[in-house]
């Protein structure tokens, strides 16, 4: 697994409040790929996104009270199927617990989830809609 | 402020066993800049660090159960004292709830924290002795 964070994605309370905040509070430019329950931040690393916090939970096939979810789940991308399954595998071999299986999203990718040894949510994904750049990160349009 | 995530924190029960996870388990590098309760990882983009959860905690100014508080912190590195000073203001500004007042570190820095609407905290730092590249990145030594 490279090392890397690609997308922190933050459960909220209300996402218009949310993107009030970090877009017209603190200045960060919003992508034009944010669209109904999710809003994308381009920035210089990792995407910020904002994502109801039910629904993150249920994405992760955690309950919202679930320990060691506080609402925050970080993504690695990666630039194929097959790699989402190698990714998931491996951190089985190192212990992870798979929350979610890789299998085909609504959105059209192709993710899982694991956990980290404190129950930190990590989901691996292939999404075709966010091509990779030569450093593997995740390339937001404007 | 600029859009960055410089630091991903997780708060850790075992450190040990998880920089196991992550450098043995996953193959991710850990930099030489770890040492006592932290240890950190150079990867692509935002560094992943791990610290002890109730120290965390402790240092954002929270209780270890504190809503929205679910043993990660988010920060943003800036390249003076005097921009740690203005960033806090600005997310005041914008709404934020300061947690920790910004002030001298223990280990010769200069920080302070704020919560996003949801409780969320961000740590806004000056480390003399993590420089920051041309982009904003952190750069960990190896």
């Amino acid at each position: 697994m490279e090392p890397r964070i690609s997308l922190v994605t933050l459960g909220v309370a209300d996402l218009e409040r949310s993107v009030r905040f970090y877009r017209d509070g603190l200045g960060w430019p919003l992508s034009s790929a944010s669209a109904g329950d999710v809003a994308f931040f381009r920035t210089g690393g990792a995407v910020l996104a904002l994502y109801p916090r039910s629904l993150l939970a249920a994405d992760a096939h955690l309950s919202p009270g679930a320990p060691g979810f506080g609402g925050i789940t970080l993504a690695h991308n990666v630039a194929s199927r097959e790699q989402v399954d190698a990714v998931l595998a491996e951190a089985a071999a190192a212990g992870a617990v798979i929350l979610k299986p890789a299998q085909e999203a609504e959105w059209g990718g192709y993710t899982g989830y694991f956990a980290d040894p404190d129950g930190h949510p990590w989901e691996v994904a292939w999404n075709p809609y966010f091509p990779l750049g030569p450093d593997g990160s995740v390339q937001l349009p404007k």
